[in-house]
């Protein structure tokens, strides 16, 4: 390599992936899979669910928190819906061979959903909703995770950080990706931070006894706090609902953590909807209504587009690589090798 | 009537409704359908859709910003998905026809679609939804309205309040209903404020200048804030696209305003989903996980279920009737009459 070694290109990010996910006994065509996740996450600066996270995937393949070898089985349930069962495998091949069936069925029937139940972390959500949109439908996403925010009024997290996620299709650019959680800010940047030995700033979250923390170890303990508050704990409540009751998978609150080994596998669930907008607006209206609805708000001075700074990151680390902390890389490379 | 004159049973609020609506030279059958929805929205202690818009809704009909005579036109566009035209007449016959086709097309196929476009001020949202649910399905509603919000970062309102409404049946209690706009805070209740020439907290607007204000006129002519900062705006823009760039109507920036007479119809749009449950987990396991879900809630204390201050109200409303203000009451009888 020419760069210095602590920078990696996408493919060596994705080949690291890899090699450290076979190690960890995991299928080659779902460490393939997984393997490009890793690298969307790192293209798009999405650290949290990058090679940050890859040491946990392999250690929770090698004590079976999530099976390497599951195969996915999917069932047509209706002429415009559909279920996966991941079996306790990665949520990632699991929704791949979903997002296929889901836009046929809503090229066929005008919307279509997908649940995804007895899965693991899926990774970035806005990712599989961009898949959707690359496929020229409208896409909604949710995902329910282990606990981390309480209800509105409570203490004790009975929620996942339970992100929402929408992207559609833009003419003459990618698609407008919407990724949030319902909590002020994601699990994963906290645990970067903690990770990273940094402080949060206040308003993330709270301690176990409720008392406002910069702490990213004490707030991983507490729970994280809803953004815009009871909307916040709402939102968070809408997307238990989707991805959680109406999937069968496991509650949050039943759900074990994504960080620890504790608890056997999470079974988390993900639902997905794809809306075919040739039979709305139809797509010439859809471009052209879209494409004024944007240029209103980039037209003001200080705007900006949800995912530009996504965007921005997939331009530059296509170019120059992504920085990868010294003592992170030397533990995947070790962990790469058996 | 045995009760003081400015108390109002709930079937006083319906009759008076559909009164001062025919008098506005609307249609019998659509007044009865809206006054239904005035009737719902005083029940329920939403005084922002109820008594307090009704003068409105008929000075718009007297002059045609929306047409009380509007008959509106169903097209199924798929097998799940269906559009209807509200020709710029009331929302609420429009979406009632609409609502009909959509939970059939949901049993049978999984999931269905529908699309209003055309249209006015749908009243309370959550009711929509609430009608999905007491049918036996998951609902989504998404609706703009006349610009108020900015876009993150910038000054200028483009989108409305922009409501997102869920709704899920619930065993042996009424469905759960969660109802938030993108705002801190819904731009009724700050008309009512300002009818009442009472202030708003800090927190829920700005001036046109961009400065922060609790005087309810200059928060009208301002911008609302998002909750949740660049979340809720982000919220707000998905629920542009579903609900006019799908559907084909205006978006919120070219949409007459709801509140004053000038601009002609202000065409919004609507959108609605309907989830088939026992296409998916299965009625039974849903009911079992969705009633651990909402123990896990009401189970801690001070915690409390979205839409439970609604639930109240209608209980105590339906026992007590509303209190109605003398002036708004006396303006209305006065409507009623010619």
């Amino acid at each position: 390599m020419t760069v210095p070694d602590h920078v990696l290109t996408l493919a060596e990010v994705e080949a690291l992936s890899y090699e450290v996910l076979v190690a960890a006994n995991v299928t080659s065509n779902i460490a393939r899979i997984v393997a490009r996740s890793v690298r969307r996450a790192e293209a798009d600066g999405i650290r949290s669910h990058g090679l940050a996270r890859l040491g946990t995937y392999g250690q929770h393949a090698r004590i079976g928190k999530v099976d390497g070898q599951a195969a996915a089985e999917l069932t047509k349930t209706g002429p415009a819906s559909v279920r996966v069962d991941a079996k306790c495998g990665f949520a990632h091949p699991a929704i791949e061979i979903g997002l296929m069936e889901l836009t046929k069925l809503a090229r066929e029937s005008g919307i279509a959903v997908l649940a995804i139940t007895n899965s693991y972390n899926c990774g970035v959500l806005g990712h599989h909703v961009e898949d959707i949109a690359d496929a020229g439908f409208v896409g909604l996403g949710f995902v329910n995770a282990p606990p981390s925010i309480a209800p509105w009024g409570g203490h004790t997290p009975i929620f996942g950080t339970n992100p929402i996620a929408f992207a559609a299709p833009v003419a003459n650019r990618p698609p407008l990706v919407i990724d949030q959680s319902s909590s002020v800010i994601a699990r994963g940047e906290i645990m970067l931070h903690a990770q990273q030995d940094k402080p949060i700033p206040k308003g993330w979250a709270i301690t176990a006894d409720g008392e406002p923390t910069t702490d990213p170890k004490e707030a991983l303990k507490g729970s994280l706090l809803p953004s815009g508050g009871y909307k916040g704990a709402g939102l968070a409540l809408i997307v238990e609902v989707m991805a959680a009751v109406l999937t069968g998978a496991n509650l949050s609150i039943a759900a074990s953590s994504f960080a620890d080994d504790a608890g056997g596998p999470p079974r988390t669930g993900q639902l997905f909807v794809a809306i075919d907008i040739a039979r709305l607006a139809g797509r010439n209206a859809f471009d052209s209504q879209f494409g004024c609805l944007l240029s209103a708000i980039t037209d003001q001075p200080g705007a900006r587009l949800p995912g530009d700074k996504r965007l921005a990151a997939r331009s530059s680390t296509a170019r120059d690589g992504v920085k990868v902390p010294d003592k992170l890389l030397a533990a995947l490379i070790e962990k790469s090798k058996h």
